[in-house]
């Protein structure tokens, strides 16, 4: 049985976003977004403020109206509001053209007053992805995803602007919990932009040694079995079992994935892309799904957002 | 017994960069210079002119005046004299300021007449290296070390103008003699920004499962051992034995060390990080060196500066 769980113990991740039990009932819970609450609201350190004026404040861009993305983009708002992080909202109607983005995008690379800008994903199909990502200025990509940003990441030496929050999110994790990452055993399973490459770079430049893990794999299981530490972001519900895990390893699960589930409410449930229940017998520590990675994936941005306005208002 | 080697059968590696044989005899020669000359210089691709006119140029940035910085500026030069790239140099006195260094590779981005811009490593010491690399425009970076590159390498879905030397020619190798990549387990041995990560990177996108192992691994000869393809550039005189080898595996090695051997002429010999000895017992194919994955880099310079010229001509 797992000894350590990583758990969201509220239903607001807001307000609490992220906790963690031993199941001998010690807590060693650290908020991390009540720390940087802490850190960013202390009036001693001064650098930003949750008053009405806070000078730090991040524009998101919702182009149509998807229904997920605007839950996403609400979330990000609160999370805003919770730590004085000033948070603008630019909605551009579905049909409209990718120089009305760009427009939106030139807009808040030039106002000094935003230090940071979330295009919320996916775009309308007639829009190009890349050329919008692009036109972030690489000292606002609060989310990380800019390729210079990237290659930095990759490089020995280098310092990446930001970090992807996703993935920062999971090496945080880990930090917070005092898990060791030198010198271990790391599989991530999963290749994306987002979450899989990025997390693969942050592991190795903790000396990590790391194999990634993806479609055209041939034996995953005996590979993820060698594992220390497994990151997990795939998007299948439930395909590492019990038996892929090596005992006492460590487990992040960044998978959301819905499954029928009759009597929940709405007719399905959330799980991750590790068989929890098998996994936690074998694991010595695992996130659920939800509450896991997803709240750091928030507190991230928050992180990101913060260091973004420390870097322009030159505060060390 | 290796059933395939790499072999540079030439004393000039820029009269025959490239070789293969069989221990059978059967030669599968297939010289990758010798074709992009037949591409470059073509009249009826029209490309490039191996004439007094060359429409291909590379500049190359040689600060101080290091022996070995010199030779490989040179052999560069004779390799696209070979191939009828026009080469031009600039020296620069050790003792010469960084903006001097500067000014040369501005000068160079902004001439027309210039497609590929190689500023020759290593820097003085009191020269910021990543300053001068990243002032070297994007489009000329015929090195591929640039971030944007590299972030570019790293990305699913983007595609770097340039990658890097000395991984392109490795990379190369495999086509050539059509050894399969997609679904394979591969292990590089060093994660350096040239070599190491940037083989990782190219191993990935061709559907690789890829595993780094680096100085802080626990276990890398249990971790080599398991690998069907094999690049290292650790600069560790014959520290992968035979015993790390699986049978049949394929090895590229990039080391180039030099060992005390009385016997030679200049009282040392050239060995890789591989156990030439040892390993080609074992495996199916492997690159001998000197004369095996070297010879490739000038290649792969010489096929970046080509891709250059035809971009900024667009020449399809």
């Amino acid at each position: 049985m797992a000894s350590m769980m990583f758990t969201d113990c509220s239903s607001s991740t807001t307000s609490r976003l992220f906790h963690l039990n031993r199941r001998n009932g010690t807590s060693l819970l650290r908020q991390c977004v009540g720390q940087l609450r802490f850190q960013t609201t202390a009036s001693g350190r001064g650098c930003i403020r949750s008053s009405s004026s806070p000078i730090s404040a991040i524009s998101v861009i919702l182009v149509g109206d998807r229904k997920d993305s605007a839950t996403y983009v609400r979330n990000k708002k609160k999370a805003c509001d919770s730590v004085g992080i000033k948070s603008f909202e630019v909605c551009v109607a579905e049909d409209s053209s990718e120089e009305e983005v760009l427009r939106s995008v030139s807009g808040f690379n030039d106002d000094p007053s935003v230090h940071g800008i979330l295009v919320q994903l996916p775009l309308p199909s007639h829009m190009d992805e890349q050329n919008i990502l692009n036109a972030v200025s690489i000292e606002k990509d609060v989310d990380g995803f800019h390729p210079l940003n990237i290659g930095r990441l990759a490089m020995r030496g280098r310092e990446p602007l930001f970090v992807p929050c996703t993935p920062k999110g999971c090496i945080e994790l880990l930090h917070r919990y005092n898990i060791g990452i030198k010198g271990k055993r790391a599989v991530v399973i999963g290749r994306s932009n987002i979450v899989g490459m990025p997390a693969a770079l942050l592991l190795q430049r903790e000396d990590a040694t790391v194999t990634i893990i993806h479609s055209r794999t041939k034996n995953p299981e005996e590979i993820t079995r060698e594992a220390d530490i497994i990151i997990s972001a795939v998007g299948q519900a439930n395909m590492v079992r019990g038996s892929w895990i090596k005992p006492g390893a460590v487990i992040i699960d960044v998978g959301i994935n819905p499954v029928e589930d009759s009597s929940a409410a709405r007719g399905y449930r959330l799980v991750g892309d590790i068989c929890y229940e098998e996994a936690s017998k074998v694991a010595s520590a695992i996130t659920p799904v939800p509450g896991g990675v997803g709240p750091m994936t928030i507190a991230m941005l928050l992180s990101n957002t913060l260091k973004s306005a420390k870097r322009i208002h030159n505060f060390q």
